[in-house]
């Protein structure tokens, strides 16, 4: 039974912006290395996650893209992968995600993976950065720095890092280091100081110091680009109760009518991001990350979560996929068809008009962010191969 | 697809008590004013509150009754509301909502809003009043009184207020002023002499002390009157994670066998909610508020969750509409849609005897709040003009 | 319309593990005491606990077994019940059940029940043995003993306790006594005995002292077994809020590699458990508790929100059942239908291929239990009277 009706055609048709995801591999993967780029756990011994929702979608939805059939056996399609090499099939999954712009955060890449450029290219879209700030300041604790100097040091690269061409946005991973239950206050100077110096001392390194991490959140409010912050669902790093975009109600508060604020993920707090995004004018959310891990048969009622008392101009769409291109193509497929099934649903019940619908699926599929965001996201400049080929 | 069957047709039938809302504006509404008031947030540029579940859910289902097709566009929608003026506008929506009987929260007005009398005038319905506690204790300092009076002055002023006719419950929204991770004791008399000298010494105003909001509870529990409790979604000034009500449950068992406890709105924490009304006797909760917001296309979800463990006694119904008058049809549109697609499936899956399911959507719908507030709410006395007409 | 296909006959077929359980009650019971033991609450005057989604589904699925009509009336339910009488009744539930094994919680009686043994005659099944730690310790205080002997004396008692024929797990009600926002670490022999003399001086008795409570969470790691954790959804005793699983995480860091834990009933936390179980290799969950009491109508939203990320050899089956054997057969009944519809509806839109869905239902329903405890588990000795029969 194929999805049909006029949301779902205008939304297969969509070039979306997907306002923050990660490169692709570069490199052929073995079975184990595919695998555990399928989880945000491990591929444990007996439990493979393909035996999982995301690995149940990936069979179902990426191996027709390879030329396999409709869930294809693993190993198939592994093999299969191989055969075709890195290249090909990142270049056909990023073709087919229908993506027009890739905000990509660059600071997370223990794997060699894609620049922005290279995932363009074989896209056949455009790719913006996304500077996260934590890299950022262990790398000038890497390069060395007195404390009484930190903060300056910080600033004067976060400036020169949002300064390159293409970055449309800084990110924070403050849900992991310290969690949102954090003192919403612009720390002083010489509080900052004192952080920088424990810090130091100890060889800099992963950045956990509370005062330093909500450091980096008034850093950004000072650049003045919108800021993404990772919250809700992830690796085993986090603690997801401390995750709960709520939690930051306070410093929302404080930074009201500053920049804008992007809540990446939030599963399984889309209800609670909402909230935030209903009351706070310039709060914003996605549902990345929970779009590909549940898959289609759910992804429509995450969204729907996420939608029910969402103002429209405030949902936005992201893959947050790393790792497998795979993930690209099938956020946005997700997306598309979890969202077109939820509206067109509407349209059917006389609940909401198609023309109504229609918007809908354009502002939060691609003219949020190109509002948000401003150019190069709003006037991107095409890659000379045109427009993506994409099914849906 | 119009809904039909048992079910339906009972709750389209039913005279629903409102247990909780407020007022209707009564001056002609300019369109920012209007859109304004439609959103819990603001409405801010760019980003228009229609352009939401709930604008949608106006533009649905309130248009009709203001003579316009579903769906009429936001600027003729509001020049035909001007057009008919705030009293037809008033006398048609809360007519339609085919409510009984109106429990009325006279504690917040920060527009010129009808009074209960001219809300239930308007409705052809009969209106109780509800007692904001937070506010009596407000008025209490701003008359002026000594701390070591404060405790035994407002416990007059409570007792006055509610002894006023048609008053039936008191409310406190404790959730917005210190949230529900409060200390569950009864403070000693001489922690409220102390807090209320301290509030007093800084002019009163806004009510925040933690013990003296505590005091509230507890003098509610002296009141001997049921008490109604905000929690989960508001405005910007709550705190969401703060709000949830399971926070509430060692305050709960300390009041057990006193007053009837009633969860309002709930939203997103009704699971928690229906989880304290399952274990506690005189625990009540609705998801008032929840409705209109999130529309009939998901009231229908969020009931199912808040009657996932809930025993059918224990959920009521409220719209929490403040200004507006759309909120007291719509809310009542989303309860009777909502609840009746949920049972009638059950029904028609054969998991629900039909006899059943129109005893749940009395109780709820109405009975239960009777149950618990008596008379008047038990034994309204018709206004002349008999029972209101409605359309659902 | 009944539900079909062949993932409701598989799973109709399917003799389940019932991971955690407890006994049935061996009396014949009157009115109230059965209304009593169909809630997590109590029977109060006015609200009944037939009025309330459990007693809904029991008129609804359990009548039938009484050989009463479908939705039979409370008083002709239980009168139909004395007739019967409580050894009949249990009979008619438990082999009706379709377990093969139970595993069943020995620490928790306040009624005269059936002991494992019982239960698998009744049943026509195998009935392995959970330790509970809580009531272990208790028994040791009981008993007598000096403080600076406590951990010993304990860790003797329990690895006695764990040694005995058929016990395939230990279980922990620390949730219930102080939640699971604790210490990580495990707590040095010192603090033990301070603690164990405060709580032995004071007579012993419930224990809810942190270090001790925490001290049979790592007790269990030692002694190697499976441990289950209650987590959400309980009786009044219960803060909700403090028994959210994902407040484990830091514990569940410190154990990883150690003992499998499974977390039991989760809800409304049933997303935060499966984050666990996709992030920590040896984290399972179940949604028991939550079957029966939701009924058939929502087990289905129930399990979707539990499978939306975890990996399928990670969700296992149980009841939860205490006291009325309708429950032994009840979340049975919920967890087939309920996942059946869930993974037919998937296999239906080819989301998910027959026999995906044939070997998740398999998992879930029997082998990742298996798999977990071993022996007897995953190689039940059956009873000489055969397999049970059972109707869905």
């Amino acid at each position: 039974m194929a999805p049909t009706g006029p949301v779902h055609e205008a939304l297969a048709e969509l070039e979306l912006v997907d306002h923050h995801c990660h490169g692709a591999v570069t490199a052929d993967l073995a079975f184990h290395t595919f695998e555990s780029l399928l989880t945000e756990g491990e591929a444990w011994p007996g439990v493979s996650p393909f035996d999982s929702p995301v690995g149940i979608a990936v069979r179902r939805h990426s191996a027709p893209l390879l030329d396999l059939p409709r869930h294809a056996p693993p190993d198939e399609y592994v093999a299969r992968r191989a055969e075709l090499g890195a290249r090909e099939v990142n270049r056909r999954f990023l073709s087919a995600a229908g993506v027009g712009t890739f905000c990509v955060d660059t600071g997370y890449a223990p794997h060699p993976i894609t620049s922005p450029a290279e995932l363009a290219r074989a896209a056949g879209a455009v790719a913006c950065e996304v500077v996260r700030l934590e890299q950022l300041a262990e790398a000038v604790a890497a390069r060395g720095v007195e404390a009484g100097q930190y903060a300056a040091v910080l600033r004067t690269a976060a400036e020169e890092a949002v300064r390159r061409p293409g970055v449309v946005a800084v990110k924070s991973v403050a849900a992991y280091r310290t969690g949102f239950a954090l003192d919403p206050r612009r720390p002083a100077d010489a509080e900052v100081t004192v952080a920088a110096g424990r810090w130091l001392a100890a060889g800099g390194g992963r950045l956990t110091d509370p005062v330093l991490v909500r450091h980096l959140l008034w850093t950004a409010v000072d650049l003045g680009l919108p800021l993404q912050l990772h919250t809700g669902f992830g690796d085993a790093d986090v603690r997801l109760h401390r995750a709960d975009p709520a939690l930051l109600t306070d410093w929302l508060h404080r930074v009201a009518g500053t920049i804008p604020v992007l809540l990446l993920h939030c599963w399984p707090y889309q209800r609670q991001a909402a909230y935030l995004a209903a009351v706070f004018e310039r709060v914003y959310l996605d549902v990345g990350l929970a779009l590909h891990h549940t898959g289609p048969a759910r992804a429509r009622a995450v969204l729907a979560e996420a939608l029910e008392i969402t103002p429209f101009r405030k949902l936005l769409y992201s893959s947050d996929a790393y790792g497998v291109a795979e993930f690209h193509h099938l956020g946005a497929l997700c997306f598309r068809l979890g969202l077109a099934e939820l509206l067109q649903s509407r349209v059917d019940a006389d609940e909401l008009a198609l023309a109504d619908a229609l918007r809908i699926a354009s502002w939060t599929g691609r003219d949020n962010a190109r509002r948000i965001y401003g150019p190069p996201v709003s006037e991107p400049v095409r890659d000379p191969r045109g427009r993506p080929t994409r099914k849906v």
